[in-house]
């Protein structure tokens, strides 16, 4: 579409890095260099809600023009913060864009930011947690956090393959390391599995969206998460499976277990955020 | 022994209801018809430190004369509390008691008591949590509340014999549904298998305590506790004997959840301390 | 301006209702009335950011279109959440608006609140903030919060007089309830003031803004706030001046401990938020 | 009475370095050296509970053998948590005395400390906080704390004697830089006035006891405290004389603000524990 846009029309190519509905990661570096191999001026613009600190991200590296980015994921806060990072060439943009605008306009809040303040209010309590979550990640090292969720996403995918049941991302390349979405077995329902989970087990699985509603169920592995956290996860699915009847094999439990008793062998793998941290 | 005190220089029977360091619980209602047995005066003193409010414990009904308990385990609370109930029979004896004492007379604690103050400052901000654990102990119900620990209990014993290990406690008349202390196979250590499981997977778990040092384990499900978090604990128990290199057998977590999920298809379960409760 | 826009080319009239920046309360009901003489049919929309629960207010009653309002003045919360009332002339208006919009499309939250949710993820924490600050407002009572906070106002501004300094508002009927703008004396620098009563007291007072800076400081008296903090907070002043040399007379605090003492012998006064509540 | 003590009868000397019911503050280092003229063999005992980190003391230099503490005044936390300093000389007696002891057995301590630990279960989130309370103390320097303790007892008394009443303590060289007791003018009743402090106010001032009940009201001024909540403070006290008709002069509070303002032009003062520190 790029390459046929020869009136440039089109402004921006937006991309979700890692897309929540449906566990998919996309390749953004790839991404940039198709537009890159089009000579389209177009933007890049990616969305790192549920990704940033829980999956490998590179904005000047892999040359994004805009980054948004939230609190209440990889970074372990409650919700009510919201970044951007912005390239050269998206400020240039906008000191020329004519969308009209007030609260959504860097120039006050680069002005402001210059000194440390901010042209609003922001919510300064979770600038607070906001400091200590970064300390936190860096204390583990964020390679170490990042082989943290793919070993999550994995053992989780070894439990669902264990089950019998289907990922919904087909691309292996694309597997997220923050969640897997898992096909519900025909005949089930995914929002009756949710239910009696939440019921029974106090645990809250992602729905499936829109045309996913009912046919999928999410498992989220990101942010302040440790090996037991995901097997105390995983077993609760599998006797959520159970007592709804879903046609399935035991066993997904057991094969998480295996592999992340496995994987903890190695001597080169962190926790995660420790509950006996002082 | 009471039965041969014809001299009555026995002055009190004293047991613990729930013996942490074992994973023993005591028929105290039986230990009282015992003492009752022998017509001798003596008192009956109880601890039940790891079990109120996670067994069930009846001071009433099963004639004890002074019971002691604490903040930390069954409610809920940081330790910083301790608890006395004592019986008439009781009082009287601190009336005539000549072993000199101050902070431990019940009389000033008695009289400040009949106003809702206290003859000391108390840890004031735990009376707040004592208020709210109460609370939440009611709002469940405390004879489910026991059910809970209880199904927890079996759980747990279930996934040791699917390890092929041993229960210490050989009575199951004295199960404990507060913790399970486990035999660790011949060969292994005990605290070689307690430390790798606090490295790897930020899990404390319970030491042998003198002749039981290095040779037991054990696995604590008691207080603010549900069938994930205990899932999330064996696995963590699992995980640390391949790790160690422990002869077990695999599929004892399987075990706990093939119970459990049996369990929660039942109507009368609940659920525990809700994650989501506002 | 409203009587000659005969082309309608004005499309709202914006109010603030406190003016936070001078200590000014706009009379909101009498500019209803104004708009209304003209037959303009532009919208009436009203910012209640530093008044709202702190200052009596009647979106209804007084015929305001939309009100803005945000958590962290009268609301008695951290920054984080922001509000909107909307009257159906207002929500017409939005439908057939052709301003780019998304983020601020009522649309979407409309729809979403209807089942007590959201479009986007709110800052989830302070809502339950936000629950606990309305049940102690009404457990106070909206009008003696009120009567709360015209009390520390007029104590405020006896303060100020007895210093022999000036007032920024020049209207009685227009005087803030929920602060206090002061004039500081000529030749005196109000950010030094602040300055030294920040560095000396740990107290932050506020600025003047643009052709204000330097000639005035703000004292906020809304929100959480009682008698004595008031008195801590005029005591700070009335040093600050002293500090600074700034040309004033002693005697400011006595003057608001006087009307203090006066008011809180009456029998219908409410005390504010109170420090020994569980 | 050591003096004539010959049969050595008497075991310890008991002190308390701030009395917190009458506002007076020992000579503990005096009192050592009254006890050293007699040669006699007691040992000295302090309790520091209302003083330590509030007022100066030496536990080594002035010959103490036994301190106690607690965590709730000076050392700015809850109750919950108290303390023993030992002199090698109390430790030679506690290994012989035959009082009988469990809890208060110095040995287990001492022994469980060597490694960091308690013989029994410590309050251990107080712990935490005592972590912060010291690093907070050492951060304003001790000299500085105790000088800033000083400063808003001198404050108090100028506003006690601006209103014309009696400071309990008659010795200046013992008055209490932790708290100040105040007489009742005659004719009045110090609890009908704690009373309505309370009810119309929000702010608890101590009692008198035993003898002094209703007689004396107390003023605290320790712990994390400065010098605007010190004038809330006062300022309450002057309203609610006012309020139940005391005689008294007003203008005590203008005393305090007169005195504390000249103070806080010297350069070496500090503020206390910062509201905006983060």
């Amino acid at each position: 579409m790029l390459a046929q846009d020869s009136g440039r029309s089109i402004k921006a190519v937006m991309a979700v890095h890692n897309e929540t509905s449906t566990g998919v990661t996309s390749r953004i570096g790839d991404i940039r260099k198709a537009i890159d191999r089009t000579r389209h001026p177009a933007l890049f613009m990616v969305d790192t809600i549920s990704s940033l600190a829980s999956i490998d991200y590179r904005h000047d590296e892999w040359g994004v023009d805009v980054t948004v980015a939230g609190s209440q994921k990889g970074l372990m806060l409650p919700p009510g913060l919201s970044f951007n990072a912005i390239s050269d060439k998206a400020l240039a943009a906008h000191k020329t864009a004519r969308l009209p605008r007030s609260y959504w306009d860097w120039s006050a809040m680069l002005a402001a930011n210059q000194t440390g303040f901010f042209p609003y209010t922001p919510a300064t309590n979770l600038l607070y947690g906001l400091n200590e979550a970064i300390e936190m990640l860096l204390e583990e090292g964020l390679d170490n956090v990042f082989a943290r969720h793919d070993r999550h996403a994995e053992a989780t995918r070894r439990a669902v393959r264990g089950w019998g049941l289907e990922i919904l991302c087909l691309n292996p390349a694309e597997y997220s390391s923050a969640l897997t979405a898992v096909m519900m077995p025909p005949g089930g329902n995914a929002d009756a599995l949710r239910k009696i989970v939440l019921d029974k087990f106090d645990m809250s699985l992602g729905a499936g969206l829109s045309k996913l509603a009912g046919k999928v169920f999410r498992i989220g592995h990101l942010g302040s998460f440790n090996d037991l956290m995901l097997m105390g996860t995983l077993a609760g699915v599998e006797m959520g499976l159970s007592l709804v009847g879903a046609p399935h094999h035991k066993g997904g439990a057991q094969a998480a277990i295996d592999y992340l008793a496995e994987a903890a062998g190695r001597p080169d793998i962190t926790v995660g955020p420790k509950r006996s941290a002082a």
